[in-house]
């Protein structure tokens, strides 16, 4: 059933029970509902009122719902309760959503809850909080199924009801060597499959696929995706096991990712949390920074076009075109810049900065031709302009989306080979530059040209 | 290891074996490297150089390194070889693929492949072809695991052993009553973690999360993800099991969609094949058709201008904050449209329409307002204007940013209401949208204000 029917239809049904009192009720409903869609009910309501519907079942269950919750939401209402409750509740939240909410609270908070956990949640929790932000490590839980190679079938079978309880995943199981070194995987299905006096060792695949501690997220999601895993193992440096990511936590990043560049596209700063949960004041603040740099482009146009004071008075009837030269360049520039940055996310191999750069070229120069058509038509049927004139305008539509198209090509390459994100040169931006160098060619060099080429023709 | 590294390091190899010969070589190249990584490495080599690398293992092994090409790659070498080779080969695939395959191939010959596959095939192959694109139907496999709820533990374990080979995931197990409805699942963990005398139907949840076979593909991805599911069932109207979607292709989707989003934010029309893979006429083509009708609204704009010529003659001035207001509007139109597109992507609840216009209403206001005192500020002290004309274009900015916020916030969810791409109404539109409303505000009513005002003055 679609979530938002569930909603409509089980929103009232709830609010019921609460105005009731009715426990059993509650209960019921905690317990058969599913997670997730509990956690969209509830993620509307009260803080007050959640941590009393939670109330009414049992721990894990609280927390598998609480899970589900936006990481926005978890903080708000973590800050609602006290600490002894709030330590029971981290203690029984799994590895990698409990490093990610205590990343969110305020350190002191954090220092003074620790004592209260368990011994080895407080290391985990300490490692995991360790690892720089958007890395495997800090997307990784350090709750995994591992097995040695000499157990047989049987024994493994055994050895996963004991680790159950506490692995993300069953479905892959990691065997390790001494001192946790990864040596490879069995998957569940194989296990099962198998004969039960076989041996671990003589069914796993020793091939396995894995990443390191630091490694980035998104290259980590590629790896999830392009081989199409379940989890991913996450190493450190002497190839020892210290997490895995679920597939998930990777579906979570390419989201992110993707999210990342689509705001970036349209020129505003990614959000911490939902558009819905970001306040007015960040939303202006993420935006009006771009702004008020792109405002400040836009001056330095001005400034431009203020040098040709004289030409704009001698030839009023640039004006007309000018919207056409600057939306040529800055459009066709960020075709290519939206081109570029989907591929470099998706890891696409081959393309190399100079084939790109030839490739873009080519598409520009078609373009252009295209655009520089319609230019010349329309000045010399619709707008009345000498022929000269309208060469003029196309010379420069063609020139401006040739520049806009390989600098919409090579920004993004230039942001990445410098450690940026490449949407960071977003459409934007591109918009910007293309602006100034528009105004320039047209006002300066096509001018130039046009007088000395009528120079030339008198003479 | 990373697969550039792999590349790197095998590509010399694999020619090596290729050129001296070495078949036993070649064999365990294709058989020990992930088939992923494997078909990295042959998607650059020439089609017939593929086959004969692909020719030394057994066809399940084929099947798989074919099946992780990317689909253009694939028709590319299914076109190299003939009916009864590909028969076998399209036999082999899994149901989704080979069906990604089948709807890509010249329809002549498909049914000319359809008499040499087998019964069951066929009549798989001609119902999945038949969904439409983009629906659940078109992105599940019909090859799942089932179970009745009678069945004990025991008996399931041994059912599985023989469904094993051709059920994507094991990992989920539908439980159908008569006539194929879906009941229920259980999962592989659970059968595995219960004891043998136990019974599906004690350990089944029935509260489980279907898509019908019609749901938007989008729709499925997002409740993969919601739910975080490993496959999610697809059902007909009568509640039963037609197929899954399994997480990694969820996972493509939520990839191809964003993907869509990001070049439609850029004004390009989404590309079948990858970046690299498509052919310089169609990249023109895909951009030359919005840059075209983006220039009939800049000429649009040019004819609003000649309309106020006069004006420009009178005012030269105007021409330097053209740039400016063209920009505020535009930008903080893109602005709202990119973060209101990735709201509907993710799903997300509580934005109705009016909410989201009085919210965009008052971050449009607030940055209004400081990109108007940039506009009054730098027009007064920079570029010496007069105090009303710093005013009325500030004034101008104002207007321009708040409109173009709304539009921007709006035109997505007119768009999606219309049952279009949200993203359709993109970042080039809403730019053009906003240059004409830009000019008639600067050079219309802003001078009219400023010339009744200055009349007024006088009086």
């Amino acid at each position: 059933m679609p979530t938002a029917v569930i909603n409509y239809l089980l929103g009232p049904d709830l609010r019921l029970m609460l105005e009731e009192g009715d426990a059993d009720g509650l209960k019921a409903f905690c317990e058969e509902l599913h997670p997730a869609a509990l956690a969209e009910l509830l993620a509307e309501l009260e803080d007050e009122t959640v941590w009393r519907v939670l109330s009414h079942c049992a721990l894990p269950r609280q927390v598998e719902i609480f899970e589900f919750l936006s990481l926005h939401r978890q903080v708000e209402l973590v800050e609602a309760i006290g600490k002894e409750r709030l330590s029971k509740l981290v203690g029984e939240m799994s590895s990698d959503d409990r490093a990610d909410l205590l990343s969110r609270l305020d350190p002191v908070r954090v220092e003074s809850l620790l004592p209260l956990m368990a011994q080895a949640d407080r290391a985990d929790v300490r490692r995991l909080l360790a690892y720089p932000e958007e890395s495997a490590g800090s997307i990784m839980t350090t709750e995994y199924a591992s097995l040695t190679e000499q157990a047989t079938v049987a024994e493994a079978l055994t050895a996963l009801r004991k680790q159950a309880p506490d692995a993300e995943t069953l479905y892959y199981i990691y065997v390790l060597g001494p001192d946790r070194r990864l040596d490879g995987f069995v998957s569940l299905r194989d296990l099962v499959l198998a004969r039960p006096e076989r041996t671990v060792g003589e069914l796993m695949r020793r091939d396995v696929i894995s990443a390191r501690v630091d490694d980035d997220q998104e290259k980590v999601a590629a790896q999830v995706m392009r081989y199409d895993l379940l989890a991913l193992p996450v190493v450190d440096e002497a190839n020892r096991l210290v997490g895995i990511v679920t597939h998930d936590d990777a579906m979570d990043v390419v989201r992110q990712e993707a999210e990342e560049d689509v705001l970036r596209m349209g020129g505003v700063e990614p959000l911490a949390d939902s558009y819905a949960e970001t306040g007015v004041l960040e939303l202006a603040w993420k935006r009006g920074k771009w702004l008020m740099f792109l405002s400040l482009v836009a001056l330095a146009t001005a400034q431009v076009l203020q040098r040709f004071e004289e030409v704009s008075e001698a030839h009023v009837w640039l004006v007309l075109f000018l919207p056409l030269v600057l939306a040529a360049g800055g459009n066709a520039g960020s075709q290519s810049a939206a081109l570029i940055i989907r591929a470099i996310a998706l890891g696409e191999q081959g393309t190399g900065p100079w084939r790109l750069a030839a490739r873009e070229l080519l598409v520009g120069g078609t373009l252009g031709f295209l655009l520089a058509l319609i230019g010349y038509l329309s000045g010399y049927l619709w707008f009345e302009l000498g022929s000269n004139e309208s060469l003029m305008v196309a010379g420069t539509v063609f020139v401006v989306v040739v520049i806009g198209t390989v600098c919409g090509s090579l920004l993004p390459l230039a942001s990445k080979k410098m450690g940026a994100d490449p949407a960071l040169m977003s459409t934007p931006l591109i918009t910007a530059v293309m602006d100034v160098t528009g105004v320039i060619l047209y006002y300066g060099v096509g001018i130039w040209l046009l007088t000395t080429l009528a120079g030339t023709a008198a003479r």
